[in-house]
């Protein structure tokens, strides 16, 4: 362990920066530095967002902090106040699914209607045969439209960029990625994803939509955007992240529920994949929200349904209901579903790995400027429609089924639209079909029931191929993308590829197995089972599909978990986002948190009266969150607790400064601050300015230190402070000494989140990793 | 704070039993002593288990215990370990799921030929109108089926009796009820609910299933009963307060998916209702066990479509499948939506009312003895065969229906089994068809859709009346019995009649007013939201119905809420189970832990090397269940930690003793000890006698010692110690001065959770109460 001390001394300035540091520059570390070379000190990972620009990144405090102003704004709260509190708790629950129900319909008029249109001219130029005119046409839109979104991302909001569903789990986890949830973002995000899914690359609105829904939370939660607040008494309740995180989940649930109109599914999409923490009244008040989401689509389905929205009909937003059908299926056939789960399994994991890849040199192209990003999702988008437009020429034309003309051809019919495209009358062409229209309307095609013959294997190997590869190349991109729908329309594929072949030996029908397939694509890829089988369930509509709905995505999941981590962990992973896992990894229990204490630089601690100049120059000097506070009386030193940079900050901004080293009275504190103040956050040091007389007086940091931080003994292990850090979510915890007496500090370290996480452990402690059991229990 | 103190001493001996006590005999405090008469301690609720006998309620723990020897057992964990553990976790969910689905076929199998060919015979007798004969039968068939389920309860497993959920929700949250998840208690919930459920009383399986699946997880965790273990390697890994949670979890989720097939509603329930601790990968698992259940369920009905079952057929799986209705409702038809919410919630509340009143009476009478428990199970089966024959003697004949007379006359038909009873051919007796006939059939025939006309309103009064008693006096005699049921049979019965009230202004059918009536009394009883919506989504297997029921279940919740808590609470409260709450509640900021420590007695420690004669006389004169062990070094004195009860009746067991007072080598320990012995529970300190000699030895408390508890300082709030007792799951919590100097002792307190419960604190710091906001926030 000495060694380890020396090296940290050696390298005192850079550890400065990397260790307990959480508000830092990620820009300075671009994935390409060589940070993993197993420092000796805990690293941060690096910060490398896909396609966006941080300035830092905050842990957040679900901790109650129990100094004297927070007590007492607690102790006169009036039965009056916490009724306040309770109803604006549902009201905002409302609001949020009221206008992530507009938003969410808003998107989808739009979507479908410049899509619709686009579509239509790009068909009407092919029935007259003029066929370049028809790419021209077709490329030029999408260029515009990718353009909007990508010079919006690019230049406004580089955090609208991506599903931003790893973020948002990351907030939840505790990490506050910052200009995530601002008015700018939502902004940038609406505009963006109807740009982005009208100009048919590929990629879904699901994902944006539970960004959206998060958006709006956050700025109902805090009564507007930075600049403009809308300042309600009752919102003050909000200032803490406590409530805020509840919001947010709501907010996700209520975007999720909006993509697929599965309201029971946003709320498990919420609970399984999202949320870190979970209580059954946050269940309940997310349900309640999601229910108000449903219902505002319904209202403004039945005003649409008649032709008032243009293209919009029920577009969009049940995907595809198969409820009619009456799904025969019998013990034997699990085989061919289990075949569906495993392979499903293998491809999800498999495009994660690809994924992986993609996103590291799209991380190095992206981090060359904002010209080179731009240019990079304009060259997807020339690529997408190049495809889309020249492919189908490969396919052959097939005659409509007689006996269904009336019903399938051209345009309209049984589950989706049937394309002419360069056929004679009476002839459709099955690739055109499924490449020349929106992304949903493909997946209705696939989905669709009694179609055995309509599209080809060619076909399918085709689009499928055609689709990994731009459901690969497309998710990194600078415009807001989601996932679900590239990973859908890949599964669904490929499900109707596998039924074709085993069609002579299963009574399931191959839209069935489209459902099946695209569904254990998800599962591989995304790894989530419960939610997932209730969004089915939903979006389907048929509840006999349920079982066999379940093993594929326990199959999948299953099989996708030996190969890699999820999607969405591999994307925080690369945004080095410092995500905290559920469960301690079994090496955890054999190093104790002393050793972690060890290799950290030494604790720095205040005195409880402090003098300004020495407050000043620890929070120049350091990046530390808090720090501990220590009395000393008659020689013997004691625990005082722990203060807030943010605080402190407050502190030297209001100027609350002592001219001798003396305890304050209670009503002088409470003269200058009140908890809204003290919630309040963000201040920077630099911001302040002191004259060198101030420097010289005192501070009495009592009244602002949180007195009863949690604490574990140095000689506990890592496991079990993991527990106690991550179930009660905190974002310091002090390590008090064994042997009290023996210590001259009453706190012989501070342990935050980094310090925390396998893998930053890992780089310190190499020797752990080949011990044994490096393998997550579950 | 010092008169608690002198009336703390001058009670000395009471006190002593009804502090932190966690082992006590609950048969002494029954609900009619005074014990709530505010006592100046922290009181201990009285036990008094609805029918059932308990020895005494132990607290779980969750902590990871840090002594020596645990650690070096997980130290010595190899990897090829660790993939065993991984797999018989997976290996016990799917034989949980396994055999649970087998037994829940089992007891529908023998549950619907029973009261099938009863009710035929009575039907018979009717039809030669021997009314007479037609009684006695019925009745006395119905006696000797309770006879049988009362008499097993009462004399074998007194807690098979009631519905077992509520313990198993304590038990979750952390509290051990003893004799709950036996060998015996599985097999009398098996026969007794046959027995009850056939006798017709107005009692369901569903909740005796959640029970018997958790029964099953338990025994196969533990590889058995107590008397015959099978004993396999890899249980070993489970022989923890931790991994048997997990495992009951997927047992009671289990058991909820096979008493409505509804897999995922199950896994919600489980976590909505039962569960208090929750993480991703229990989801995962607790999914996985209840798509085996459902597969299990599918299977035996493939074989017994064909008639191979008897009466079996399709019996009381698929309960009331509604598929092929199409819903048609609109925005407008949210009124009459919201009027059977808030009618629901109120009856809800009322039933969970006069529910608590008369289980207090029952309890009084139960209490009394074996013979009085068995009358009063015996009566009310006397009463309901009276009530279920003689009532449809009230009601008119009426015609049965032409259009419809081949199929739905007499006893086979759409959505249920018509009844002729007294009445002439072609006409049918409606009150007969709801009373005489199984209760899940009793409800197939109110949810039926398109029969506006079949029920009358005198019938369904009637109907209502009598379920909404009997199921007030049914649930609290001593057979196993689930409240989902008979809150459904009132539920659907008041759904219609609101349906014929507002005919006339709806285009909702009555059968759908039925299923949302029934799904509103469970809301304003029960309190569940998400997972009573998936069950019922499940069951009627129509999503169309979703929005609907979503908002009638949240309407109903909420107004229920108002009045009372969920009949669950009040069940577990009437138990005197020490159920810990999610939330703290809003005036726990108000006091500190150091409060609650100091109306405690005084606290004991153990010396690090301690006398025998001391540890055997601290375990006899009290009753916690662990001890703070202080080293004491050239005066100043030093936490090393906690030790369980449990452990140190071991050392004495063990006779482990040293001749002299010092500190133990390492391997004098591990000869003596392994951790499987250390996960051992149960043993008492009555039973080991030691000699005089012994008596003056000592014994190394060091490497037995715990030495990472988790710690609270004195000062905190005792709403912030209970987020982390509550969140981590922790048995004893140890309170830390905050001046180390000042006090002799490094510990003040032991903190367990019946300190930390409201009920109790209140009691002893009334002033709380009616400072404010006692309200819940949610």
């Amino acid at each position: 362990m000495e060694d380890f001390n020396k090296l940290a001394e050696t390298e005192a300035t850079s550890i400065e920066k990397l260790t307990i540091c959480e508000e830092h520059d990620p820009e300075s570390n671009t994935i390409n530095q060589p940070l993993l070379k197993s420092p000796p000190v805990l690293p941060v990972n690096p910060v490398a967002i896909v396609g966006a620009k941080v300035t830092h990144i905050e842990s957040l405090d679900y901790e109650i902090n129990e100094n004297d102003l927070f007590k007492q704004d607690w102790r006169s709260r009036s039965e009056v106040e916490v009724l306040q509190y309770i109803l604006s708790k549902w009201l905002l629950a409302f609001l949020v699914g009221l206008f992530t129900g507009i938003t969410a319909t808003l998107i989808n008029f739009a979507v479908e209607n410049i899509a619709g249109y686009k579509l239509l001219a790009v068909v009407k130029y092919i029935e007259q045969k003029r066929y370049l005119m028809g790419f021209i046409y077709m490329t030029g839109a999408n260029f515009l439209l990718t353009m909007v979104a990508a010079v919006l991302c690019v230049c406004f909001a580089p955090t609208a960029a991506g599903p931003g569903i790893p973020e948002i789990k990351a907030y939840l986890n505790g990490v506050d990625t910052p200009n995530m949830f601002g008015a700018t973002e939502l902004i940038v995000k609406i505009i963006g994803s109807i740009g982005a899914v009208s100009a048919g690359l590929d990629l879904g609105k699901e994902g944006p939509l539970v960004h959206i829904g998060s958006c709006i939370a956050s700025l109902l939660g805090q009564g507007g955007t930075d600049n403009y607040r809308f300042k309600w008494r009752w919102l003050r309740y909000f200032n803490n992240d406590r409530d805020r995180r509840d919001l947010i989940t709501c907010g996700s649930s209520s975007g999720v529920c909006a993509a697929f109109r599965a309201p029971v599914g946003g709320v498990l999409f919420a609970l399984e994949e999202v949320a870190t923490w979970w209580r059954s009244a946050l269940l309940w008040r997310t349900f309640f929200s999601t229910a108000v989401v449903v219902v505002v689509l319904r209202a403004f389905m039945d005003y649409c349904i008649s032709g008032k929205c243009g293209l919009f009909g029920k577009g969009g937003l049940i995907m595809f209901d198969v409820s009619g059908v009456s799904v025969r299926y019998q013990v034997v056939d699990i085989i061919p579903v289990a075949v569906i789960g495993v392979i499903g399994g293998i491809l999800g994991s498999l495009y994660n790995y690809l994924l992986h890849k993609v996103l590291q040199v799209y991380n190095v192209i992206n981090n060359k400027g904002k010209l080179q990003k731009l240019l990079l999702s304009l060259s997807v988008s020339i690529f997408t429609s190049a495809c889309l437009y020249g492919l189908p020429f490969l396919a052959k034309c097939r005659p409509c089924d007689p006996s269904t003309l009336n019903s399938s051809f051209p345009t309209a019919g049984r589950g989706g639209k049937f394309q002419q495209f360069n056929c004679p009358k009476g002839y459709y062409n099955d690739l055109a079909t499924l490449l020349l229209t929106t992304n949903d309307d493909a997946v209705r095609n696939l989905f669709s029931i009694n179609t055995s013959t309509e599209f080809t294997t060619f076909t399918l190997i085709i689009f499928f191929v055609l689709y990994y590869i731009l459901g690969l190349i497309t998710f990194g991109i600078a415009v807001p993308s989601g996932l679900f729908l590239p990973v859908i329309l890949m599964g669904s594929a490929y499900g109707r590829l596998l039924g074709i072949i085993m069609g002579p030996y299963t009574r399931i029908d191959q839209g069935l197995y489209a459902v099946l397939g695209a569904a254990s694509l998800m599962a591989g890829s995304m790894r989530m089972t419960v939610s997932l089988c209730v969004i089915f369930l939903e979006l389907t509509n048929n509840l006999l599909l349920l079982p066999i709905t379940m093993l594929v995505l326990l199959i999948a999941k299953t099989v996708g978990d030996c190969f890699n981590p999820s999607i969405y962990d591999i994307i925080l992973e690369l945004k080095g986002l410092p995500f905290l896992d559920a469960n301690p990894e079994p090496w955890m229990r054999n190093i104790k948190v002393s050793e972690l204490v060890e290799v950290k630089p030494a604790i720095v601690t205040l005195a409880g009266i402090e003098r300004v100049g020495r407050i000043v120059e620890l929070l120049k000097n350091t990046t530390h969150g808090g720090f501990p506070v220590v009395d000393e009386e008659n020689g013997a030193t004691e625990l005082h607790g722990l203060v807030l940079r943010a605080h402190l900050i407050l502190v030297l901004r209001k100027k609350w400064f002592l001219q001798e080293k003396r305890r304050s009275e209670e009503w002088e504190v409470r003269e200058k601050f009140n908890a809204i103040d003290l919630a309040e956050r963000g201040g920077k040091i630099e911001e302040e300015i002191l004259t060198n007389d101030e420097m010289e007086m005192y501070v009495d940091l009592h009244p602002l230190t949180n007195t009863t931080p949690y604490t574990v003994v140095e000689s506990m292990s890592v496991a079990k402070a993991m527990v106690l850090f991550r179930q009660v979510g905190l974002r310091h915890m002090l390590v008090l000494p064994k042997h009290q007496a023996a210590r001259v500090s009453p706190v012989v370290g501070v342990l935050t989140r980094q310090d925390l996480r396998a893998h930053n452990i890992l780089s310190a402690f190499p020797h752990l990793k080949n011990s044994h059991g490096n393998k997550k229990r579950h």
